[in-house]
């Protein structure tokens, strides 16, 4: 399934504590959005998002210092409950952002009423993979990720 | 409109004597894609187009010297009648490809029962519109679009 972009792409798991809907309303709606999209101490300025293929996304995020980061993106492909498409190649349909750098691909999937949580992100090189992976993506996706099941587990 | 992009993008418009219908049909169906895709004495050797979104799109052109270029791609966007969006940035849906190059959007209006086409190629940087430029777009695109209005005007 990923063989092609094995060396380009970085994956994150987690079996999440309520079930599919849940997660993915937690993953779509931005008041819940800004509940996890960031490691703390980190925290999101701003989030919206147009939850349709060729839809923009725009969230931001806040340092403790106060700088902010804008993240745009489009959704490429949206199948409510099951599965996400999202990439930073564009701001917006189909404006072509300053660098395309990944597309993200979430799945949702029932297992015993708890949610198989998935993000692989695939990058255009194999030197953005390895800039990512030493940004911290395990870590702090990894921390977004047990944020997310804790939104997903109260809601 | 394009405000944002105006100098990462190349445009090209014609008035085309045959209904929009027509010259979608002309856009999306793989017998006659192979009829006008590539500038000639150029031909298309190969066709194939999942035309949904996310769906894959491959020509591949051939040189008068049988030197052939496959173009891989992925439909982002799919208006029937009305417009069409793709991009060489995935071979697939959502394999990143070598190279993102350039996203079109082509839209197919009514003008009294011609069809305005207008082609936009989108590219993410300014060198790759230069370089786009230089080899040949107007004059490329130009005599594909001419061969596109004769398929159009004669199904």
């Amino acid at each position: 399934m990923t063989n092609e972009t094995g060396d380009r792409e970085l994956v994150l798991t987690r079996l999440m504590d309520a079930p599919p809907d849940k997660v993915y309303r937690a993953s779509t709606e931005p008041e819940l959005v800004k509940q996890w999209f960031a490691p703390a101490p980190w925290t999101i300025a701003r989030a919206e998002m147009d939850v349709r293929p060729g839809g923009a996304s725009l969230v931001v995020m806040r340092s403790p210092e106060g700088n902010e980061m804008p993240c745009p993106g489009v959704f490429l492909e949206v199948v409510p409950n099951r599965r996400l498409v999202f990439t930073d190649a564009y701001t917006g349909a189909w404006q072509p952002s300053a660098k395309p750098f990944m597309t993200v691909i979430v799945t949702f999937e029932d297992e015993g009423g708890k949610t198989r949580y998935t993000a692989r992100a695939l990058h255009w090189t194999v030197d953005d993979r390895e800039a990512h992976e030493k940004m911290g993506f395990h870590q702090g996706w990894g921390q977004c990720a047990d944020q997310l099941a804790a939104v997903a587990a109260r809601i």
